[in-house]
């Protein structure tokens, strides 16, 4: 059974069959908006855009992962600010020929990514195209707390991260080349599972600037160190590079520190802290904030490319 | 210039040069999530998708017509609501040879139709396509009043509009047969003129029920008819057929009540009152609400598709 047949509102109700409200939403989907409790007088929201063939490939990701990739995506942008999404408006556009079963999917992985944080799809919009083309909004609540920029890194700090990185693109990598294992990188390419406790967590801990590692690493300091007018350089003997991934490396033949340094979408979280403040658990030190401009590792430049560009290349 | 040799981030500053943060943007764009005022503790959002060759085409629109098309069609949802809007998020996917003058175009439209409402674009995404995709993410504040849903008409009640009917669905037959006028329909087709205002005012003036009309009278009544729970019937003679829509219509050789029942785009407000109340400005009375089910034209079936579906046909 395809989208067509039931056509666009059939797919509507399908996808409301399968995704909860949760307490925050006062007016869920199937009217012209949605109406979510805002309870501090503010709300947090980002958007993020997930095209079939460049953020995913169907042969590679089940309709259930997509849904939780690109729920993940703009979570983490929430969290990034220190906020607890609520949230999820969701766009579509899909082939008339779109399994039913994938839509069905779609809607039960973004569903089950918002489930654990107490946040709901709470709208969204279908169309027509000859790909899929996914769109989500993430809406969050700052708690009262004061939303945690780019901008507040100063001389002195340190750099600390929550969550993992290089995981996600040693799985594209894998699966470039044909191969379905380390599974565990793979399946952290396929479904992401970025640290969301740690945004809030850590600006209740005094974080000066965050940032969600969605560009890699290296690039997204380097928006922290330029939004914050400061320098800041990464330890490389702080950076994680576990046994499957070096083995992985070794046997593709790579570098996997550009992994690590340069890969995004595991959506790890960036902070500094003033260099006295007590880090949340799951938080640890990778680097320290100077007087400056850039972003260098173990005191050098990086020699590569330092992040992802869409139109790069 | 194309959007491939300023790439991604570059493409980023020049939207956010061409769009200003008004008084109820508290973080605007540049962080990983945008921060908007929810004054009375709530937030209305809603969600659409354009897809180039589907909602638009380059060749008839421009960038600044797209942008205002698609700024209009999500915040005619948050005014259907009864709120105002305050903040948009942008998705954009497009082609690497997109000239920057089309993505500077589009910038501008939006923040032209966000202008003088006093909203806001407050955050967006960038990637990349075989053609243009678009999804705009309204946020609105409802100013402490209850949201009107779909569901709140009652029989003895009053069905009303506001806004124009068909001539966006006249433009666009003028369109696809290859002319360029009459120009008031081709315009209304490119860059409608919903009526903002009138959503937050039938609020205020006890609207029961309200809808933004995007699928076409008959289907968007539908729906009111159908989350209500009762029967709308609509006086043919109460909607207008303006004299240069009639004209297009015979030269045509369409009818031009097809248009005015069943077209969407045009963004009109319908909405129902208690048969007592004093309707707001710009509201005319078009039908009446019973009970039963279903939506007739002057007590009889309307033969023939009643509004759009993307999957149809």
């Amino acid at each position: 059974v395809t989208v067509s047949e039931v056509g666009e509102f059939g797919v509507i109700d399908r996808v409301i069959d399968r995704t909860r409200q949760r307490d925050v939403v006062l007016l869920g989907p199937g009217d012209d908006a949605a109406v979510v409790a805002a309870n501090d007088g503010r709300v947090v929201a980002s958007t993020d855009m997930f095209v079939e063939g460049r953020h995913f490939r169907r042969d590679w990701s089940s309709a259930h992962d997509v849904g939780r990739k690109a729920a993940a995506a703009s979570i983490a942008d929430i969290t990034a600010m220190g906020a607890v999404p609520t949230g999820l408006l969701v766009g579509l556009a899909c082939p008339a020929d779109t399994p039913l079963d994938w839509t069905d999917g779609l809607a039960e992985g973004l569903d089950e990514e918002c489930r654990p944080l107490g946040a709901s799809v709470v709208g969204g919009d279908l169309s027509r195209d000859d790909h899929i083309t996914i769109s989500v909004t993430a809406l969050g609540d700052l708690q009262r707390r004061k939303p945690v920029t780019r901008a507040g890194a100063a001389a002195g700090q340190v750099v600390a991260l929550a969550g993992r990185l290089g995981w996600s693109a040693a799985g594209w990598t894998v699966l470039t080349r044909g191969f379905r294992s380390p599974r565990a990188l793979v399946e952290a390419h396929l479904r992401p599972s970025p640290p969301y406790g740690a945004g809030p967590a850590a600006a209740l801990a005094g974080a000066t600037a965050m940032i969600d590692v969605s560009d890699g690493l290296l690039a997204d300091l380097g928006h922290v160190a330029t939004a914050s007018g400061v320098a800041i350089d990464v330890a490389g003997a702080a950076l994680d590079v576990p046994r499957s991934m070096a083995d992985a490396a070794q046997a593709l033949g790579v570098d996997a520190y550009r992994w690590v340094l340069t890969g995004g979408e595991d959506h790890a979280l960036a902070a500094t802290f003033d260099a006295a403040a007590a880090l949340p658990d799951g938080w640890t030190v990778i680097g320290r904030v100077s007087a400056g401009s850039g972003v260098t590792v173990d005191g050098e430049p990086y020699d590569g490319p330092s992040g992802f560009d869409h139109f790069a290349g």
